[in-house]
């Protein structure tokens, strides 16, 4: 995966996140809205967004499973969550040593903001 | 609803949607993550933000049914979802004559791009 010499200039968000224009500048096609849906969808869950907000809150960005389980849920339910969020491109992980840690994406977090861009022409 | 003369400075937007700090913030607690979980839910659906965006892009941000209705679903399908936006307060409606008029509410969508802004000491 990593060959500090081929891709040295390369941003992981660009790739990760290719969709989408703001949403109030033209309809979404069929496709764009299936991409786009499922990072809002991965969103739409109180306990996902609990874990995700703690993962994006921790020092660097970066959370092992054990600073963060602290949601009311079983640890299951937990890893569960973690991993839709994983699929939707919200998260990635590394498992170090013991534990797995969790980070951020901040591309994707950053291409969901642009959905949301309100359009001067919209307001 | 209207009345020029006591709230001429009065911007709905910020009663609409007090919800919530940025996702990079701190941990959203358990209250935060149900109101913000509520509005990407209800982006999470294709048809959904299909129509949500033909209703944020058409001109003066503002659409009739008849204008949005060719998303391939039957309209019983489309009224469902456009009542799913108005009730995740992300739509407005009102009826004139014939048709009902949906209208996007930009601090709501404002209020769901600042979730997504992402701090400096996250990335």
């Amino acid at each position: 995966m990593s060959n500090p010499e081929l891709l040295p200039l390369l941003e992981p968000a660009d790739t990760a996140a290719p969709c989408c224009p703001p949403l109030t500048e033209r309809p979404f096609t069929a496709e764009e809205a299936e991409t786009a849906a499922r990072m809002f969808k991965a969103l739409g869950d109180p306990v996902r967004l609990r874990l995700f907000s703690a993962v994006a809150s921790h020092e660097g960005g970066e959370a092992c499973v054990c600073d963060i389980s602290d949601v009311g849920v079983s640890q299951p339910t937990v890893s569960h969550h973690l991993k839709k969020l994983k699929d939707a491109g919200l998260l990635t992980s590394e498992r170090r040593g013991t534990w797995v840690y969790y980070r951020v994406e901040p591309s994707v977090l950053a291409a969901m903001g642009r959905l949301l861009t309100v359009a001067p022409a919209a307001v």
